[in-house]
């Protein structure tokens, strides 16, 4: 599949336009600015403009948008930070954009439930924030400050999967406009329940093509009374492998582990001014108990030591600690800039985590053979590694050889049962991978599209061709 | 919709029990007792004979059964333990009951992983007897000795529910053979993936209305350093609640936290010998380091002694600790045991755990007035809890009472956001109930049942009405 031009276009229906702009007056727009920022990811991926914005304010909003949307066969595409690093908001057949980044309310904090309910527009920072005084936060961080509703579309996880889990674990319930335009619930607010099919879990990871959600309900996790986190150096890669396969196998219920190599240290360093020898290096997070805390710490130490590491440098200070880890969350960019004018590319795959030091360290000499500057961090306590190249747009030989190096990537990892994509969706790129990960099981999921969605209106060419 | 005939029942063709015959032998059953064994459940629903039992010994038996059923339009029900607290297994359009219960090898152990894959019929205690030398354990435990499969099926939880989540957060993957014939593999074995729908999660709960399950990848867990279990006993059904509720909100990691009232108490007594005193008792278990575990035991008996409880009785030798929980899991039949001849009837409901107090209290009133004799027991960590009737099978007035209990019960969760089934299903009792909960998102629930299963022929009148 060519992944730079969209497959069909139909020329849109103007009297559409106009029942779009009667209905949702300033909120639609077709500006070609517009367009291009709702038809562009953070990858590399061709921008394929919309015909049309629409910023929904309301859940009514979107049954009415739908309701026009289905009426005229128009495609319809979520958009919530744009981030899309899959191309996964990307409107390849054009039709309308819906923004739904103006829905960020609160809806409610149940903090004796340890839940809350928002619109799907709310934003992770902005939620942390408006939580602070609860003692509660929502754990889960890709790198973005994304919207909690992108966050389930795409089934995101982040630098605390390995303590708390990914979306999949974190949403209670969703509020989702089918395709018919009918307003569902999936579940009620019980943590557990046994009541029929889980749609919460089939919307979620679902991006969008099985309807648009417009209300999450996740779970909360107390701030643990104590947090400390620290960097550590290691003298090899695979000795700081090691130390994170070693924890998590001796039960260590590390909160955040991740790796940077000596590649995106040197990025961070320049990014974020942070001065870190340019070693492979480990970014840990413990939380817990104070006496919890130092059994793990002493634990960690230990493996490390074992293992090559270097002195943990602390960062217990809230102020420390927050500018640790917004280097680490703007690492994607960081890497980018390495190279000045390059467009970021980026992959990621999950392994088992006994195979992670071999398919980490394989991918290592992988990308030593490469001409394109390229990082590898990860959430390596889930067994998830990100790939980052710092990519020349302009270089159709570059473009080849990072699609190389990434199909050798993948398939290193689904030779060790592990998955195409951790946690940045299939999107656009990975839909060949669906296949040779899942086999007829992709079938499946195509059943279930076509009877949700039969018109294919609802961010349609993405996951799989149908 | 009256539960105790099938509502439409066609003649078997005596052509397509030949086939069968022809196909697995010895396997294939038609025996009355066989068949009643297959038609009846451990609860109150009628038995409903099946016409005919195949036990499957491989994913290949079942597809070629598959196969059979299809082309002949004959229904298929899968049988793992044959629990069915909610009829779930019970064949209501007759066909063939297949017993997976001999599929039950244990295929792979990854230790370094901590998962394992079981074919379906594998049971629980057979599985954590299997992994007692690798230092890991499967905590999901429903009161029977069920099978993998059956517990995947109907999203089963059970005591460590808390601390460890529940088949919707163990199962990895699945190998399901679909309607179609075909087997799909639902997952790799990463621990987290993106790639796609969850067929994992949709498969997980659906009661073998889409397919058949054969085997399943789960999570395992560390055993942990230190276990400590004690039993509290508490002047008032409130005390005890609140002090699961505090426990909880100040967020103490219990593994496991069990409410009994002073019927229940009063049943395993005199089922399991325990001589506990007759009073609403509260069964914990602690894990952790011995550090973490001393800390957890010291904030849970202030939180008791605030309310109203006695000293805790510990369980600290790992056959009293055994002792204790074998007496929990018999809690169902020595609640019907409490009245000779009596058939049980147990509910269960999930409701945020700020509302379990009003929750359980308001029913223990409601059950003081009724003339059945009823239990009430829970896993009160996650907000849910039984009810367990000793009904006269011979009265209509008891069956009524019962059933108008249920339903004030079931009303009073669902006003409080809560869910009509925690972890028994919706099988054939909860039905109505579903649709109170969840209103039109029933509806797409019916169009994947439709779109995966167009013939209705798997595990046919279950979960809804189609």
């Amino acid at each position: 599949m060519d992944l730079s031009t969209p497959v069909t276009r139909a020329p849109i229906d103007p009297g559409f336009l106009n029942r779009l702009r009667e209905r949702f007056g300033s909120a639609c727009h077709t500006g070609d600015a517009m367009l291009r920022q709702h038809g562009a990811s953070e990858a590399h991926f061709a921008t394929v403009l919309p015909d049309a914005v629409v910023f929904a304010q309301s859940t009514e909003d979107v049954v009415d948008l739908v309701n026009l949307c289905v009426e005229a066969g128009v495609p319809i595409v979520p958009f919530g930070a744009g981030t899309s690093i899959e191309g996964n908001a990307v409107p390849v057949h054009g039709g309308v954009s819906v923004n739904l980044g103006e829905m960020d309310a609160i809806l409610a904090v149940n903090a004796e439930d340890f839940d809350c309910t928002v619109q799907a527009g709310c934003r992770r920072e902005k939620l942390n924030e408006h939580l602070r005084d609860t003692g509660l936060f929502f754990p889960i961080d890709p790198g973005a400050n994304a919207t909690i509703g992108g966050m389930a579309s795409t089934r995101a996880s982040g630098t605390n999967a390995v303590r708390y889990g990914t979306m999949r674990e974190a949403v209670l319930s969703l509020k989702v406009v089918t395709p018919e335009g009918k307003v569902i619930t999936t579940a009620r607010r019980a943590r557990k329940s046994a009541a029929g099919y889980d749609l919460t879990r089939l919307y979620v990871g679902s991006e969008g093509t099985l309807g648009i959600i417009t209300e999450v309900t996740i779970r909360l996790h107390p701030i643990p009374d104590t947090i400390s986190a620290a960097v550590c150096g290691f003298d090899s890669l695979q000795g700081a492998v090691a130390t994170v396969v070693q924890s998590i196998q001796v039960g260590v219920p590390l909160a955040r582990v991740e790796i940077l190599d000596d590649m995106q240290i040197r990025a961070v360093n320049a990014w974020s001014k942070l001065g870190l020898p340019e070693v492979t290096t480990l970014f840990f997070e413990f939380h817990g108990s104070a006496a919890g805390v130092a059994e793990q710490v002493e634990m960690v130490k230990m493996l490390a030591a074992e293992n090559g590491g270097g002195d943990f440098a602390w960062s217990n200070l809230p102020e420390e600690r927050a500018r640790l880890w917004k280097a680490r969350h703007e690492a994607y960019y960081a890497a980018i800039a390495l190279r000045p004018g390059a467009v970021g590319w980026t992959t990621d795959v999950c392994v088992p985590i006994s195979r992670l030091p071999e398919c980490i360290t394989a991918t290592k000499e992988d990308l030593a053979q490469s001409s394109v500057p390229a990082t590898i961090l990860g959430h390596v306590g889930d067994g998830n590694f990100h790939v980052i190249f710092a990519m020349d747009p302009a270089s159709a030989e570059e473009h080849a050889e990072v699609e190389a190096i990434n199909a050798r990537l993948v398939r290193r990892a689904l030779d060790m049962d592990g998955t195409c994509t951790g946690e940045h969706g299939i999107g656009l790129g990975k839909q060949d991978w669906l296949v040779e990960e899942l086999g007829d099981a992709v079938d499946t999921m195509r059943v279930l599209k076509r009877a949700l969605d039969p018109r294919d209106l609802f961010n349609p060419g993405k996951i799989f061709a149908l």
